[in-house]
């Protein structure tokens, strides 16, 4: 055979995204500063200078993490392998495990729980609503074998927020250990990582830290490091294995593990250093006011919340599509007339919900009322009888009390 | 506690690495044009823009491996996942894998075995050796219950290329599957999957495709999908169970399974691209070449290769250390003095090789050219009796046969 047998039959080109407004569950847009810094010159892995940002960036995610553990990375590859990289390492089998359950999230924890040999004990909640921590006591008096409760701090099939604080204090007490979803809660609302106790926690780059997708932060504690160290069976993954991986990112060494993302990780050094300028607690502040502006302006639109108001997340508004409105058709002209995305449901929620994300970069007040301008004029469009001009000044009123950019 | 107890001690900038000349094991230098490409706007995951690109990676990636196979996709983690979702698909417990081990890439494919459930056979050949197909039988004729026969067509760490074509044919006699690990020899030599009737394959984007590292191309035969398809047991993990990945990669449905990296994507775009426009055979030619020119310049430089000539890789020189000379002084001048990477030996050969990469877009003469005379400088400065310019001069001899860059 001839290698020009191979090629593809479609002229290729090179490849111009458009520039979009990104307000769906994640990626969130990008700030340039952050796609710039993907750009420089790419480093050995091994490179002095590379190691020390390395180094630079265990110390900025330490930070939005709020702990010291000495065992804070990210892992080359997108949120679910963090999530695997908790579960795989943390789990023999048999050990049981309780998986809260509430969303899209949750199930795939089961999942992971399973397919590592675990034994998943499910505490489900609905759809839109946080995990009951009550519930979670009842199942640890009734599976006292628990070794570990695992649950979604922030659910970006719903987004419903819950107590992590809570839960962990429930770990504690029935000597639990915790692995614990973050991904679209770093940066975006508190994570207390000390403070809570939590020992295994992963998130996502794509959200509120506005980097581009494809790494995952995770933390370990040192009671972590003990399991993995006490483990009777090798851990059921060689990339993942975390005693492994902390030859690489956890030793003056630096053992060669796997090529790591160089450019990709100069990116999250760039996003993190910039959530360490703006300051954690401004960050919070400012997801908060940009959803209060929002939640504003969706009212005066007459559109309601899945998630009751002391659950929900600034980062993530999940509304009810208007009776009659064909949602598909919304979304396709959002993006197709305003390069504008937003999110679909998922799950029980496809076709009735959408999700609005507010996450790192793309929670401004620009594109709060940029959005519901654009909204406004379609839902009108389609027949929806709305006050022309009411959701952007609801916003704006809001925004008002407290401007942050 | 208060959130600012968690700063970094030490003041963190912005990170602008340096720019260096990347000649050693990978990554290589990955070019102004993919650097660019991944600089430009995240999109959604889900954005028709999107996974239309996906589409065009697939079949670029169809051309770089030389298949028509459907199951083909860029893994969104680095190489090492490549493999793992290879094993991890393929293997049930108590599967036997022939693995063929002449360096570290072999060894870490017995891990992935063993870790997967499998029972590893290795057939053991030296390091800087190719794998010898006649050990491979014995081991098929001693071994008959055998399902995957795996091997690395290129060792990284040794330099050495294996008959990947005969050791296909012996799969087949013996009707087993083969899993082959290309990740330094993808698009600097000749890969041919339909034509050797490989199963599954797997490589890297930072050597030859001059991309930067974090994504793992993959392709899957059709006798692949089936194997998976008919799993007694689940596939021990859910991030890499390819029958979930694929109803994201190969179905028109698009349904959600992870974050797709897009921003590392456009950059394996463009690089699949550039590839696709210089074509694959001038790039085997050039990568030929210039190796060629290196090596006639270490020969000025009284330096010997590793591996013997007829199973050399052209993208991966290892060279013995001159006698007496402190090896680890020479690399860490090349970096000081003139911003060049080279890699050291790895096991055995720590101390004793150097690597010296010419892959991608690091494979061309002035860079040939560049490292020579800069080897040259440090070896004669540290007392080496070395004739000043032969290097250089041979290296021009050689490719002025045949110019291409």
């Amino acid at each position: 055979m001839n290698t020009e047998d191979f090629r593809p039959e479609k002229e290729i080109k090179v490849f111009y995204p458009p520039q979009r407004v990104l307000m769906g569950p994640g990626p969130s847009d990008t700030h340039p500063r952050v796609l710039n810094a993907m750009a420089r010159p790419t480093l050995g892995h091994l490179d002095p200078v590379f190691t020390e940002m390395m180094e630079e960036i265990k110390g900025l995610m330490r930070y939005a993490f709020q702990t010291k553990n000495r065992m804070t990375f990210p892992v080359s590859g997108p949120g679910s392998v963090g999530m695997e990289m908790c579960f795989v390492n943390m789990i023999e089998p048999g050990d049981k495990v309780i998986v809260c359950s509430n969303g899209v999230f949750g199930g795939r924890m089961i999942e992971n729980v399973e397919r590592h040999g675990g034994v998943a004990v499910a505490v489900m909640d609905k759809w839109g609503e946080p995990v009951d921590p009550q519930k979670v006591e009842d199942a640890l008096k009734k599976n006292p074998d628990t070794k570990i409760i695992a649950f979604v701090h922030a659910e970006t099939s719903t987004g419903a927020s819950s107590d992590a604080k809570t839960l962990c204090e429930l770990a504690h007490k029935y000597d639990c250990m915790t692995i614990v979803d973050t991904v679209t809660s770093l940066g975006g609302t508190p994570i207390k990582v000390d403070e809570w106790g939590i020992d295994a926690i992963y998130s996502g780059s794509q959200k509120c830290l506005s980097c581009p997708p494809g790494l995952s932060p995770v933390s370990f504690s040192d009671r972590v490091t003990e399991l993995v160290k006490n483990r009777k069976t090798k851990v059921h993954s060689w990339f993942m294995d975390i005693s492994l991986l902390l030859n690489y990112w956890g030793s003056a060494a630096r053992t060669y593990h796997h090529t790591a993302p160089t450019n990709a990780l100069y990116a999250l050094h760039e996003s993190l250093l910039m959530l360490a300028e703006e300051g954690l607690e401004h960050s919070w502040a400012r997801h908060r006011n940009n959803y209060e502006a929002l939640k504003d302006g969706f009212a005066a639109l007459g559109m309601s919340y899945v998630v009751a108001e002391q659950y929900r997340l600034p980062q993530l508004n999940s509304v009810f599509v208007p009776a009659g409105v064909d949602e598909k058709e919304v979304r396709r002209r959002l993006l197709a007339e305003y390069s504008l995305e937003i999110g679909a449901g998922l799950g029980d929620f496809a076709g009735k919900v959408w999700r609005f994300g507010l996450m790192g970069t793309s929670s401004r007040i620009d594109k709060v009322i940029f959005c519901l301008n654009a909204l406004e004029t379609i839902l009108s469009d389609m027949g929806l009888e709305v006050e022309r001009g009411a959701a952007a000044a609801a916003a704006h009123k809001s925004y008002a009390a407290n401007p942050m950019l």
